[in-house]
């Protein structure tokens, strides 16, 4: 007889012949384990690394959840940081939900301070285009924003030191033949009221603003634009959300804005990393191991990041580090070691060359 | 040169080369892809096995979610029906949210029609002990229910023509020393008040109650009673929510009604089954399939079920049959083949008896 | 205190107390549980659709695992049939691996009745281009195939009822620079020592190959041409093994049999699925079943079979039913039903057309 | 249209299209990406925490498996160092495998160092109780322990400079009612013939001979005694096979050779740690980090390691710290703070105890 029956099976057993004599009994062993998913990012140039995402919505919006349900899901999920940005002019639930616009943010602050969730206090900006949706966060009375005349609400934002990124620019409610750069961002720009982009939201990516970002010195962010459920939306199990990489002296509200304003940023979305060179090279650096083996040419690279490196040479070598993970490559003899990392973007049409063995 | 790059890290290359020319790309593949899970049970006795939950809350009473949500929640994790429950009485939300008691049913209802769930309308009456938390179904018009009198509310539901389950009877915080039948509970009964006793809710199960649904002829139901997520309270990569298992002619509401007042249920929460002898052994029957493999102690088991069937016999032989799975046992040659199904519970001290080969 | 420890934990407790007074101590739940995966696959047109892979080594010639480990292998990923098909005329270990061209069938032979696997006795008959490597299935005596000549070999093959295979036409070594059929080729098709072809080994296909099928009415087959482990080559967790879909009257070697020299095989490698247009259709409408939902361009569909199925339409509607799922699709008005299945090949450039709903 | 089409698909699509020009097409998206799993055990007192397998069998003894696939299944599964034991006195393959007792490492070093996995030169002295099975690690020439008298054949790994290991001293084969040590054993010990003990053999272990390596001074190890794969016996996706973490000065054979004589070793089988108390504690302490969240009652916790660790306390108060994860956790007030960690194991009955926080 092979007895393959598990210890769990026979705690269940004894279990089930105890039961008799209890009034109530506790299951914990179908629910899930109370930790929460690790994100593997290396903290690189003297920072840390924290993981953020300033962009989503809760029934005070146009969202399907209660705010405390944004700091489960990014609790759940490993993130650092999060902003609600329920929209400020328009919330389709109102027949049924009240409160001030910032109502979301009070709801969920104490919860996200038990649970070591950073939340930011934002909100988006919702305007036709010209100039589009923009979000504003480290507000401190979203109320003010709540104006009819859109720079007013720019004017009340800055004023309170607001950090503003310009949301899903090529979104094509908005901009439906182009990813346009229009005179009211510059003028933005120039008033100090235009601080990022998004060069990702939700499941959509927009290549002309990587430039932007590095042609304006603007920093470049990734974001979910959550309003159901991160989990409906996302597979977690093989991915996570869109999400900013933030190079902070620490985590703390006051270092994360002083690295926002500083332009210390990483987009990261699928596969892909979006940023300046300098800091997608110490990234690539500080996440990969390389050492020898035996021969001169087969090689034990270890990536101790959760993202992939997908790498091709000029004579047609390529291949792919897995996440988090080791393995050997060999490379070919005639192989000079000149490489582009095909996933980690510095414009819209560069990607990081980098030297093997790295 | 190992080359084992993947045709989709090479559709990454391709597509990071040509986003340059496009204003907003999508990137589909890192989403969830838009398929729902498979709950594998046998159909018996000639009857549909429908998997339902008759339990849930929303933001309409405490609950975090816009009701929505919990259309979305049952579709992902393979639920044929649901009813969301809120409470009647008490909505420690009200300062944001108000609605009236079918607000939730109405918001949800359009939805689940287009995911093909069937909703089903329902509240929970929330008194004080005696008599308890109960939830109706079948409602037609909840705000009748909102009654300072409990007995008022149980009234209405029943000339509503309500099907009704008396909640976690065993709950600590309000039968904090017993899990008891009150002489409240006969009336209930004998008035046609009182249709089925959650056996299961939450994480707590009740194995008193059990007796009570064979005593009393009542239903045996088992539910989440979910307020936050389901997915943040079950680890649903190894496991489903609670839920009641019911046997009807088809997937429709006057069906599904028919079958809970002929008290056709199966209460189904972790690895346990709980129901009437006679289901449980049909069930048992319909999910495993035997057959003798060259000498005559060895068998190869199929089991269709998500269920697995932990077994123990007298002479201390015992093994699991896994959930969904295809395997070989030997039996002792002097076992005589009489088992008992350790996680199928048909009184709070008795489970299925089988005889092998089954 | 939150007391998330699960029963399991509980187990250990109890369980290293205990321990103090036994000598050795079972750890079972370590170890995995005995049981096999399922292959979902509908059965067609009558038939019973047999899972199995005709092409493998063994320490009896180039591989590097006992004969019965293949039978392991093959059980637990579910497969039905496979034959181990171990070089005639060469022999790597030979330094210290005696035996005959029998030794393998016969060592694995008792352990895959014991399985429940249906091991057919086969055996590589492996010569230069032309003609190239062949496996002859269902030998009697595999010593009497190891001649000088190669015509001699298939010859004995013939009169032992063999079911002869081409294999890996394409393979580089042999083909570098075409995938051609020649005339010896021919010659062995004439003389009835030619029965099927390789579209797929290991983790290559040969498009050219599946036109051969068609026009000179032989069998589609895939196989793995394993040597290591099949866990190492592919990823078990993802996908499947390539293998051959036998479409038998049963699960016997004689049905086997029958059916091979009728052709009623299906090639099975990734999510690609190649074979006469007929079984494919047949394979397609019994793996998906389609019902409306409420709206009447929006569908469920449950695919119960592991093979995804991609469809694209003529004015660039394309989805994926993922495999083993439920999901709801919705068609555009104007899209008129017109649907190629792009991963079900009938021909190296024709796919399998399909008209929706199916 | 809901086009949650993978770009994977996509691919698949073209792929499809291109295939009628080519003739043979590589399919690698269908493999096993070549990279192995990590296993995170934290670096403790200086030294390098070695992950090491000292007992396995191949076909040179009555293994199933090549010599090279015990390389290949210790490089997926993140191990650092094996040893190749196969049994000197008995090879029930021997019908058919020849050789001499040093072929298996023979065969399998190149590929080792090729690799990068540290394969040290074994064999197992197999004889009847007493003195019992006896692992002789770093040998130079097995054969020479060939003898028919066993006190010959550990002169002669003495002479060779072996390290030698008790192997399951509990096993019921040779102790059915007793776990004893013998006569022979001590002599065997003090003419520096026994140097370590099992406590821990493929599935079973023997808390006995916990308190022998205490008492005399000996190394803990546990090990898989794999005969067939790695793979079916454990299931990997949840646990590792067992094995004997070394505290090393680097990865080297004579840096592991130095540690194994200085007795730096931990056994890890299953969720349990085994070894000495100041191992244990330092274990512990490294792959434990917290920090303390708003209120003073509730901590996060990060375990590095993949090892859970379960703890009680007096009180009653228990959890368990999830392996590789982030948690927070609640402390009652009334709680001092003194914790067992169940799994961590000093003696046969007793736990190493911890105070909270950590």
């Amino acid at each position: 007889m092979k007895t393959k029956i598990s210890l769990f099976a026979m705690a269940l057993c004894t279990f089930s012949l105890l039961a008799q004599n209890m009034n109530n009994v506790q299951m914990p062993e179908i629910t899930r384990i109370n930790s929460r998913k690790f994100i593997n990012v290396p903290n690189i140039m003297g920072y840390k690394t924290l993981k953020c995402d300033f962009h989503m919505h809760t029934v005070f919006s146009d969202g399907q959840v209660w705010p405390t349900i944004r700091v489960d899901e990014a609790w759940q999920e490993g993130l650092d940081v999060i902003a609600i940005t329920d929209h400020i002019e328009n919330n389709p639930s109102k027949k049924f939900v009240s409160g001030d616009d910032n109502s979301s943010y009070e709801i969920a602050k104490p919860y996200a301070e038990k649970k070591g969730i950073l939340l930011i206090k934002g909100a988006e900006i919702t305007r036709a285009m010209t100039p589009g949706h923009f979000n504003a966060l480290f507000l401190t009375n979203t109320n003010e924003l709540d104006t009819p005349n859109y720079m007013n609400a720019f004017e009340a934002a800055k004023k309170q030191g607001a950090f503003i990124i310009w949301n899903h620019p090529g979104w094509k409610a908005q901009q439906p033949d182009t990813c346009k750069w229009w005179d009211i961002h510059t003028e933005l720009l120039n008033k100090g009221m235009l601080h990022a982009v998004e060069v990702f939201n939700e499941q959509e990516y927009y290549p002309i603003a990587f430039d932007w970002c590095n042609e304006k010195g603007i920093a470049y962010t990734a974001a979910s634009d959550i309003h159901g459920l991160v989990e409906n939306l996302y597979d977690l199990s093989k991915n996570h959300r869109p999400m900013t990489l933030v190079l902070a002296t620490e985590n703390s509200e006051s270092a994360l804005k002083e690295a926002l304003f500083a332009g210390r940023t990483i987009a990261w979305f699928g596969h892909f990393l979006a940023g300046k060179e300098d800091y997608l090279r110490e990234f690539f650096k500080a996440s990969i191991k390389i050492s020898q083996i035996s021969d001169k040419k087969v090689y034990r690279v270890v990536n101790v990041s959760d993202v992939p490196f997908i790498l091709k040479s000029t004579d047609g070598t390529q291949f792919t580090i897995a996440a988090f993970s080791e393995s050997t490559i060999e490379i070919p003899v005639s192989n000079k070691g000149d490489f582009e990392v095909v996933n980690l973007i510095i414009r819209s049409n560069k990607n990081l060359s980098v030297k093997f063995p790295f």
